[in-house]
């Protein structure tokens, strides 16, 4: 997911909440105080899910929805923690009062998933049995322990049905995986750019990913240091996973070839370790990704989320794809866009003829746009009809009095 | 390109020349022992390129075919060094006698580039100025120094005149920028799955694997021992750039979701470190390339010559493509493949149109593969065909008798 502003941005200055934000957000902590047995049989004593709500939860408790993060995102999905914010969250176009997920009539959740490491309990995380950290201790993960934690917060929020849950990539993942788990729990699914199992290509971006973490010196078996850490391998995994998630037609938009110009003084022939040095924006664009990533992610937890998105494979854990959908009760929207090379508009497809072919209400949308995987954090009046409709239709002005 | 075998291919054991394959073959080596200055501006003593040749040189040594090969290719393009070789040279489907490239026809020639590492002068051949391996201190490499130092080799073998010059990839590059710089030498070129310039994509793909190196410790500056080096940062680069050579589809087919079976013994749900074990085919076999490849190249020389083709740019040379080709006597054969991502038929088409804007005899042919870049070295009787006929076209029976 692109939640980092190129380079250049960081000289804009803070930003400010405008009309239509949600404008200042604090967010809060569920902690889970009793045993949570993962998927794949290890549990854990509680766990932490930090998580942003926005807007007001009706009376009836009807209007929430839940929105899922992709592999990099986090709970912070809307609004500005401070004035001093370069950037709102990560999915504030589309959120917000009289916005396509509309605030004034929505009661929007969006936790950090568990595994992660931007407040929920993940890897980084301090295991009270040795008050270390679980480092690679920590349990197998899945995208289902995401969805189940999130179960229990909607649980501990008072909330038995969410009026919808929506992702994109991993996030749409989580989506139709709530709604095939707990159906009785989900009105309507919106997943974006997502897939029901990933290709061997994206696998093998993954695996590269995680070598260079495994074999960056510093991982040092999954000990290390918290201010420290196989920064090189995450950094590098980040850079290659970056480019996954843009397309060729974007990042020649972008930049093209244009060259970083020389500094002052410097050589117009470099050479020696010099030609090696930035010659191309996109390059510099590329390693400004992988340091800033490194700043805020752990790459244990990279690990682990990449393998839970490696191994969700709908069809295979349910028998084929129609069957994971037979118990599912929502409606779902599921959005491909067409410059999306990681999980290509066929994948996207073929999720909601799944759905079909499952006796579901179902509808697929192709949207034409060229920033590939990462379209769904466009800026698209088109996506923002499209979600509005979507989760509006059938309501009246009445429903969800808040 | 792909030039190593899957892993299980390693138990096939030792194959042979079949009919149709030049036999055993000797590299042998031609040493330029007068200063070579590069195009940027440095200056190199003399330099050695390793190189092959098949087919018997015609009396009137007019039918020589030089081919070029690819970033990790090398001289060694048909044949057999040994009855111990588990394959033979990377385009031994395409060369031999009664093959598209008729060895009883031609005399074909293939070198090790400048600035590689199988048996050519590049960074870490000894500087005979300081008695160690140039490393960094290697001139800043083009592909034009490419295409100079094997005109030399050309000279020294008599040739003045090339009946064909055939690449893909990098060779394809180089194909044609032997018929810009000159003329004269060339009469035929075809250049498949080639491109006149990177997009901002390639080249971002290029510095990941740049960066995986330079930021292995063991790269050491540049100055790493002969048997040493930044072995997890070329793995790295190469596992990702292997991605890049395929397609969605061709791993897909080749490798699926298929797991690794786990060894006897192992548990069924792996914990801790083993949970990042290999666990899909494709994990197991782009690990296999990456390791293969470093037993066989130098990071020094991917770093270079994949500068030298971030660089590659016909249009910015000579102000634009269509100038480029101005000097063209070749008639041009560009071969685009479907599947081809990293340079895609566009690109490929791109040059052709260009050529024939130039007032050029060119052709563009489209291939439908599923094997992506890498399709220039598919066993295909299309491709074959093609290449025959237009290496063929024209001559009789009585032509190059040899």
């Amino acid at each position: 997911m692109t939640d980092d502003d190129a380079p250049d941005a960081g000289g804009a200055g803070p930003s400010h909440p405008a009309p239509g934000d949600v404008g200042f957000v604090q967010p809060r902590d569920f902690v889970y105080g009793r045993p949570f047995t993962f998927k794949k049989g290890q549990t854990i004593p509680g766990f932490t899910l930090r998580y942003e709500t926005y807007g007001t939860l009706s009376a009836t408790r009807d209007n929430a929805v839940l929105i899922c993060h992709a592999l990099s995102g986090d709970h912070h999905c809307a609004g500005w923690h401070s004035a001093e914010d370069r950037k709102p969250g990560w999915w504030n176009n589309l959120i917000g009062p009289g916005k396509a997920v509309d605030t004034n009539r929505f009661f929007v959740i969006c936790a950090n998933v568990l595994g992660g490491c931007q407040g929920s309990t993940g890897p980084s995380s301090v295991d009270p049995a040795s008050g270390a950290p679980y480092g690679i201790r920590f349990p197998a993960l899945t995208v289902r322990d995401m969805v189940e934690s999130q179960r229990l917060l909607l649980d501990h929020l008072g909330i038995s049905e969410v009026h919808a849950v929506i992702g994109g990539s991993m996030g749409g993942m989580m989506a139709l995986m709530f709604a095939i788990a707990h159906p009785h729990l989900v009105r309507r699914v919106i997943a974006m750019a997502c897939t029901a199992r990933e290709s061997a290509q994206a696998i093998a971006f993954n695996e590269v990913g995680r070598q260079a973490i495994l074999q960056d010196p510093a991982w040092a078996g999954g000990d290390y240091p918290r201010e420290g850490g196989p920064r090189v391998g995450l950094a590098i995994a980040r850079m290659m996973a970056h480019i996954t998630y843009l397309s060729d037609a974007s990042l020649d938009r972008k930049f093209g070839r244009r060259a970083v110009q020389p500094k002052t003084g410097e050589a117009a022939v470099k050479q020696g370790a010099a030609a090696f040095d930035l010659q191309f924006e996109v390059e510099s664009y590329l390693r400004y990704q992988g340091r800033a990533f490194t700043n805020r992610f752990d790459a244990n937890s990279y690990l682990y989320i990449t393998r839970a998105l490696d191994e969700f494979d709908l069809a295979q854990d349910f028998g084929s794809l129609d069957k994971a959908f037979g118990s599912v009760l929502a409606e779902s929207l599921v959005v491909g866009f067409t410059s999306d090379w990681l999980f290509p508009p066929e994948q996207n497809r073929s999720v909601a003829l799944s759905l079909l072919r499952a006796g579901k209400r179902a509808t697929y949308a192709e949207l034409s746009t060229d920033l590939g995987h990462d379209s769904f954090l466009l800026e698209s009046e088109e996506l923002y009809r499209l979600v509005r409709a979507f989760l509006e239709r059938g309501l009246t002005g009445q429903d969800f009095a808040i």
